[in-house]
C-alpha cells in the first residue's frame, strides 16, 4: 500500500467517524421531536417507539468508540486529527445522553395521559422545540467547524433556562391550586427538566467544537444552571400564589 | 534517553492519570456527603462551599483531558495502555457530572430551609449514603481492576432505584396532603432524582472498569431507569392517597 493510500484510508475513517456523529445527533433530534409529539397527542404507541429507537443511539455510541480506539491504535494520529478523534469520543457520549433524556420524556406519556391536560404543557412543548433547534445548530457547527455558530448555541441556552424557570413556577402554582394536578404537574416538571438538561448538553458539544477548531476550550465558563433551584412558591389564602425566585 | 527511561516516563504519566481520576472521585464522594449534610442541617454556608469546590472537579477533568491527549500524541500507546487512556477520558467526564449533581443537591438547601422540614428528607439522606458508597466502591474497583466489585456496584443500583421510586410516591402524597408542602417536596424530589442519577453514573464507571479489564463492555445492558416515570398518585376524598405504579 502506498503512503497516499494510507492517508486516504485514514481520511475515510475520520469521515466515517464524523458521519456517524452527525447521524447520531440527527437521530437524537428526531427522538426529542417524537417524544414531545407523543406527549402532546397522548400517543403511548409513539412514546414506546421512542424508547425502542433509543437502542440505535446507544449502538452508534459503541460504533464511535470502537472506531475511535482503532484509529488511535492503528493510525497514531497527531495534532488536529487527534483532537478530532477525542472530540468524537466526547461528543458521542453527550449525544447518547441526549437520547436518554428524550426517552425519559417519552416515558412519561403514559402517566400524563391518565390525567386531564394542564395548560403548561404548551410552554413545555415550546421548550422542546428550542432544545431541538439547538441540537440541529450545534451539529451543523460541528460538521462545518463553525465556531461562531457554536457560540450562538451556547448563548441560546439562556433562553432555555429562563423559559424552564418560568415553567417551574407555573407548574408549582397549578399544583397548589388543585391537588389533582400534582401527579401530572410533577411528571411535566421532570419533562421540562430533561429538556433543560438537553440544552446544557448542546452547549457542551458547542465547547467541543470550539476545542476542535481552536485547540482550546472557550475561556468564559457559561453558567449552566437554571434559576429554579432557588425558586420558592407559596400558596396564599386568597387563592393567588406568592412567587419568589432568586436568579443563580 | 534510554528506552527504559521512556517506558518509565510513560508509566509515571499513566499512574498520574489514574491518580487524578481517583482523587477526582474521592472529591465527588465528599461533595455528595457535604451536600446531604448541608441539606439536613439547613446549613447554607456549607452548601455554598460545595458549589465553590465543584470548580476543582471541573479543573481536574481538564487536567485528565490534557494529560490523556498528550499521552496519546507523544506515546502512541497500544492495547491495554490505550484502553486505560480512553477509559480515563470517559471516567473523568462521568465524575465531573457526578460533581454537578452534588452541587445541584447543595443548591436546593436555601429554598428548602425556608420551609418546615418534611419527614421524607430522611430516606433522601439514606439514598445519598447509598450513592456515596457506590462512588467509593466503584473507584476502588477502578484502581484495583476488580471486575467483580464493579459488577456488585451495578447490582446495587437496583436498591437506589427502588428507594427513589418509594421516595417519589411519598413526596407526592405529602404534597397532596398540604399545599404548603409543595415547594419543599418538589425541591426534595429533584434532590432525590439527582442522587438517583449519581447511582446510574457509578454503574457507567463500573462498565468502564469491565472494559478496562476485559477489553469489552458487559453483555447484559442494565436497565437504568427507575420505575417512577410511570408512577401515578391520586388524592382521595378520604384523605388517603391512591398510589399506582407500574415498574418499567
Amino acid at each position: 500500500m502506498t503512503s497516499d493510500h494510507i492517508v486516504k484510508a485514514f481520511d475515510d475513517q475520520l469521515n466515517r467517524l464524523e458521519h456517524t456523529i452527525a447521524e447520531m445527533g440527527g437521530l437524537a433530534e428526531t427522538q426529542l421531536a417524537d417524544a414531545i409529539d407523543a406527549l402532546l397527542k397522548r400517543d403511548s404507541e409513539k412514546a414506546a417507539q421512542v424508547a425502542v429507537a433509543d437502542v440505535r443511539i446507544d449502538d452508534m455510541e459503541s460504533e464511535v468508540d470502537q472506531l475511535a480506539v482503532s484509529l488511535l491504535a492503528l493510525r497514531q494520529p497527531m495534532a488536529s486529527d487527534l483532537r478530532a478523534i477525542v472530540c468524537a469520543l466526547k461528543t458521542s457520549a453527550i449525544i447518547e445522553r441526549i437520547g436518554d433524556y428524550a426517552k425519559n420524556v417519552a416515558k412519561r406519556t403514559a402517566a400524563l395521559s391518565e390525567f386531564p391536560p394542564v395548560p403548561p404543557i404548551l410552554p413545555v412543548a415550546r421548550l422542546g422545540r428550542l432544545a431541538q433547534e439547538m441540537i440541529k445548530d450545534v451539529l451543523d457547527s460541528y460538521v462545518s467547524r463553525d465556531v461562531e455558530k457554536a457560540e450562538m448555541v451556547r448563548e441560546r441556552d439562556k433562553e432555555v433556562d429562563t423559559l424552564y424557570t418560568s415553567i417551574f413556577r407555573e407548574l408549582l402554582t397549578y399544583m397548589m391550586e388543585d391537588a389533582r394536578n400534582i401527579t401530572s404537574c410533577t411528571h411535566l416538571l421532570f419533562v421540562a427538566k430533561n429538556i433543560e438538561r438537553i440544552g446544557d448538553h448542546t452547549t457542551n458539544i458547542a465547547e467541543n467544537v470550539h476545542f476542535l477548531v481552536e485547540g482550546r476550550f472557550p475561556l468564559d465558563e457559561r453558567q449552566k444552571d437554571d434559576g429554579s433551584s432557588f425558586t420558592v412558591v407559596r400558596p396564599t389564602p386568597k387563592g393567588g400564589n406568592a412567587v419568589k425566585g432568586r436568579p443563580s
